[in-house]
């Protein structure tokens, strides 16, 4: 048998937060680590979603033995269903992680196809030339795994998504002492990500949160409104909590915070006194001081409950003077503005508005380790080389900076792209090939039909408009027989610009007929003269320039 | 004559942080106090500019005396020359404000055309029914004033964009002295920014900013670059101190560094040691810790200085491993992204970057006073009424509870959308009328052409695309003579969706063919038809809702 090799690659993940989807290949096998998605920026116009590029474990398809899940995050199972319909291969998560993962393959109508397997910290599973176990860490949803790969090369752990916190809500503790163990004699390579290695210190304990919130339930004269994340179930535990300890029952609003609730209890991960859950209907009837409820929408998004209640267009529910209301979530970048309009919104109804960014009004912690975290996860494993994941490039270089100071070695760090791979041969990694990586764009029902072609169209259609003219030409006499008809749409408003539209139908009569005097009567240089003549002479006295569409029907 | 009137509106900056434009009415005098513009969000697709509806004042011309202006900020100054080509009124600013101002007239070719006063804070300026005179503030850029009114009804004080400042960069100084004088007897009315409404404490000192440029300045062994916003002089200042004290040339990148730079050095407001301001073609000549580089692009612009030299596209100038580069601005909500995406280009290159949100990173501090400093203002000027401007609602809604924590009556604050009028009338101030308001937008040469129905266009072109369909019609057959010719942009990748094409066309066939045998050959009800046939069928099929422009050519 030839010489064992180790390779491990991301196809997402790496120089950007969000669909984290990671691989390690040994010899025959390849077992793939989470598939997120990820939200476009205001850029990719039009597209709902991005996913990983799977091509390569497509033409590897029979290497690929499992899909091992960390956590349920959308960034880390978001792109299960898509990869799933292509690839099937058997899907390896906890208990509530499944539950989640079930949830989008019910929608996707895949559920009966997939073999679904439950694990817990104490599965291991051998495949050919890998064998996996694993460890508990604390995040910010329940039951999240890190990942120990035993290989004949030596031991690989991924820590999937992670923070310390001695003193977590809901019993959600760390297996320190199992992580001391799987370090005790030293790793040959950590997988770590990386999403707050800018910040200095500890991360602070949930537990936080729950005091805050606590105190904000006690001081409520009337409603109390919460919106957090869903699936941070520590969090809606402790708001279930207080809204025991001050008497209120809780209503659920917002699909995914009655699905995930449902799939958190169902599961036993969240203990709701019986009778508490009120249904929505229920709330106008009961004093408002007994009321509390729980909605999605943290961070902005204009359907959600929240922004639906900050504008009084969520139907039989109301929010008024004197509620409280409590973004229990930190805003995502990019999503500041879309959170202080709604807080804006509150405001003006008269609610007392509890926000702030981070966790500048203690309702909200991150997840994600902070520095310290960092460097006690690299202390505990004592890697040779690391690779940090989960994070933008000035993330994955603090990170190296971070591991550097607690002991690996300068230039045993890999800073890596998308499809970049490492591969270990006799204990010593290099990082030399690349496996071919992209964005797989979802737009409506399309998986991947959309490209930089689309996109570059539309991004000049949302600018300027476009202009379309029709040219109905007789190619025998060899002149225009009816037109030029000239259409626009967001580029001028057409009855305020009659001059203009009647400057463009001459100067398009007389481009054509230069051109048919000119004996130039191929209709694609007719297009492109148009195109052109046109295009300046509205850039000229616009500064637009929208796209322009000659259509040329030939009778 | 009839009891006089006392009328207060805003044209822009109410429930906005933005476009900043007061008025001041007392019987037959309009005074306006700023013009300025706003950036776009992205929902304002193609939109270059946002400026202050004017029509009020275009439709009481004969009453506009002047246009004062309290500083150089865009959000101050942006609109003036759009507003002065409608109503050419005198502009009264500072000596540094005015130079600001000149720049833009020069640009639109209006220099010539206006009369440009130069105030300072000792000016008194006698109108019809309203006097005015000044006092200095301190704020992040130089010559800034607040503005006393004075008019039978009483004493009305508008604030300007403020900080106290007991440390000041470069000598701007406030004029406590002067505002405790103004305010000695109580003032009718406060009108006051409120950007920094939501934050606790007292807006930290400028020189907190030359302390850290300092020493990272002689901390860096290879060239330093430095970016921040160009109309900040005192910030400048420091940068050009800490060249000078460290031994270093300074170069300026970027058209608005250049400019604003030349005019704050020609009207005295920066001083700069012979000789150290060198061309960028000189750069590469001298040592790498020699050299000291001012860069526009704080905010991530991505056509700006900084952004260039991050990706390399600075021609001339390249970032090198071992360089310094430091954001000396904070980012503005919004730009966050755009960033720290500039951080990630610039770590890639090996460059030690010094960023940070706010005034984390140390330097940067906000040009804008805190909590502590909104109450010392309110504190000085013991108003009767407080109208609180400068601010999106929560920050509006702070500044009415911190007026109120010092003594401002319950009621007696304001808190008014853009076009809300405070009338004044024997000293009571009411708020009940309303002047037409709205946002002007400049796209390309247009201003106040683009409208919301070309903007509802441009969102559906830039979502999903479009479809245009040609139908070539023989209204005396009743029937197709050519086509359908079916383009689409945006929309689908035509050469992937062969099947879905062949499909449309015989939709639309089969669509024009039942109409005319139904006798219903309006072409408008056709167009209809399609639209509505064909949009249904590509929605089904493809989960995307392009334009459809149905064409027909009668011949």
């Amino acid at each position: 048998m030839s010489q064992d090799r180790l390779s491990i690659f991301a196809l997402g993940g790496m120089n950007e937060i969000g669909k984290n989807m990671y691989a390690i290949e040994c010899n025959n096998d390849i077992i793939v680590i989470d598939c997120g998605n990820k939200f476009p920026d205001e850029s990719l116009l039009g597209i709902d979603l991005i996913i990983p590029d799977v091509s390569y474990l497509l033409d590897n398809k029979e290497k690929v033995k499992a899909l091992i899940v960390t956590h349920g995050h959308e960034d880390h199972i978001g792109g299960i269903p898509f990869f799933l319909k292509k690839l099937n291969v058997p899907v390896y998560a906890t208990r509530f992680t499944l539950g989640l993962i079930e949830l989008k393959l019910k929608e996707h109508k895949l559920l009966d196809e997939i073999e679904l397997v439950e694990i817990n910290s104490d599965s291991k599973l051998d495949f050919n030339d890998i064998q996996a176990s694993f460890f508990k860490v604390t995040h910010s949803i329940p039951d999240c795994l890190g990942i120990v790969f035993d290989t004949s090369e030596g031991r690989i752990v991924h820590t999937g998504d992670f923070k310390f916190d001695l003193t977590p809500a809901n019993n959600e503790h760390s297996d320190i002492h199992k992580m001391a163990e799987i370090g005790k004699e030293g790793i040959l390579l950590l997988i770590s990500e990386s999403t707050n290695a800018e910040r200095k210190g500890a991360t602070p304990s949930e537990q936080m949160v729950g005091a805050h919130v606590d105190e904000a339930f006690m001081k409520a004269e009337r409603k109390v409104i919460l919106s957090t994340f869903a699936s941070n179930i520590s969090r809606v535990q402790q708001v279930v909590d207080a809204a025991r300890k001050t008497g209120r029952k809780l209503a659920l609003l917002g699909r995914s915070m009655v699905n995930v609730v449902e799939v958190a209890m169902q599961r036993g991960y969240l203990q709701v006194p019986e009778g508490m859950i009120i249904d929505q209907n229920q709330i106008n009837e009961m004093a408002p001081e007994k009321v509390a409820i729980l909605c999605t929408g943290s961070q902005g998004e204009p359907m959600a409950a929240l922004a639906r209640l900050s504008t009084g267009n969520f139907r039989g529910v109301e929010i008024l003077p004197g509620d409280t209301v409590i973004f229990a979530a930190g805003p995502i970048p990019g999503n500041e503005r879309s959170v202080t309009s709604i807080v804006d919104n509150l405001f003006a109804r008269g609610a007392n508005v509890i926000y702030g960014s981070g966790s500048s009004s203690g309702m909200h912690v991150s997840g994600h380790g902070y520095q310290e975290d960092l460097k006690l996860m690299i202390t505990l494993m004592k890697p040779k080389y690391l690779i940090p994941v989960h994070g933008e490039f000035r993330m994955l270089h603090h990170h190296r900076l971070l591991a550097e100071s607690v002991g690996v070695t300068e230039g045993n760090t890999f800073i890596m792209n998308n499809g970049d791979v490492v591969d270990i041969e006799k204990g010593i990694a290099h990082q030399t090939r690349k496996i071919p990586v992209g964005n797989t764009y979802v737009d409506g029902l399309g998986v991947g039909d959309v490209g930089d072609l689309i996109l570059r169209d539309r991004k000049q259609l949302s600018e300027d408009g476009m202009l379309v003219m029709v040219l109905t030409m007789s190619k025998s006499e060899r002149k225009l027989v009816s037109g030029p008809d000239v259409i626009s749409r967001g580029f001028v408003y057409t009855k305020d610009s009659e001059e203009l539209q009647r400057e463009v139908n001459r100067l398009i009569k007389k481009t054509v007929n230069d051109l048919m005097e000119e004996n130039k009567y191929q209709w694609n240089v007719m297009k492109q003269t148009l195109r052109k003549t046109v295009g300046q002479y509205l850039f000229a006295h616009t500064k637009r320039k929208p796209m322009i569409l000659p259509i040329i029907i030939e009778i």
